[in-house]
């Protein structure tokens, strides 16, 4: 199965000169969501995982899936003031700016083995944050996994000590 | 399993007075998750589902669990400007002002059978108008499941022409 099929250009979104890569066609096709499970499971390799990590918002779609198929927890890494509880967090630059990424503190015991999951990877700056709120907090990153990756924008260079996957790059 | 266990009491959050439901220790354990999933497709009763709709944010959680189990497409209903297609909207009232959700609208055709999921029943805005996003549409709602329902909020007397199930009535 060819999951770029499923992936539609949209032009101009969310900005002019931006071309957009949906992932609704991929969600409404069961077939081709678990296919895409089945190829994560496989990058893997058999270790293994104790939780996996998504990103707010387009991140948790596959990592709840990843979770439940790898019988891990799921921890969602969230946008500020949006976790209720004792948090962590991490500023990262934005194209223009800065955002932030916050992460439960009591979601990783030290020791854990990390599987960290986003649709996509641009500039690596979420993935950078999102790396460092999992090692604060004492989790080893076994992986990081992308439905695509935008390789123009080299946001693998930010991410060289990791086992970086990417099933789509464009 | 009393999956309650799996869900805290945040006081004052987001703001005083209000006690807010974190299911993010439930997501953790993938056994009281998987647990859920059955519990929610058991609600069902063999129904027929093509598409589950999920709310941004921690709609997505199960609704893509839900949508897997049953091998049904998920549809995710998100916050302004976040879809990237052609779309439909509803506008809802909250406590102060409106709030606005949107759905593309080529996610549903006519006669689809929808199961709509969202993590908490409260007012029954939000649920109201996912109701009226799908009928729009043309699909036909065969359930709505929430994980929590605040009882007090009289979510309910919004959905009375919808089968509406909860796992937790507080």
């Amino acid at each position: 199965m060819d999951i770029t099929q499923y992936i539609r250009d949209i032009k101009d979104f969310p900005k002019e000169g931006v071309v957009f890569k949906d992932i609704t066609p991929l969600l409404l096709s069961p077939t081709a969501t678990r296919q895409v499970v089945k190829e994560f499971i496989l990058m893997l390799k058999d270790q293994k995982i104790d939780k996996v990590v998504g990103m707010e918002s387009r991140g948790f779609f596959f990592a709840t899936l990843l979770a439940q198929e790898l019988n891990a927890g799921f921890i969602p890494v969230r946008k500020p003031n949006k976790l209720p509880h004792t948090k962590i967090q991490e500023k990262y630059e934005l194209e223009y700016g800065f955002d932030t990424l916050e992460m439960h503190s009591d979601a990783i015991a030290p020791g854990d083995k990390i599987l960290i999951h986003d649709d996509v990877l641009a500039t690596g700056g979420t993935a950078e944050a999102v790396c460092k709120l999992v090692e604060r907090l004492g989790g080893e990153i076994v992986q990081l996994n992308f439905l695509m990756e935008l390789g123009f924008l080299n946001g693998r260079n930010k991410l060289r000590s990791y086992d970086v996957r990417s099933l789509v790059t464009y």
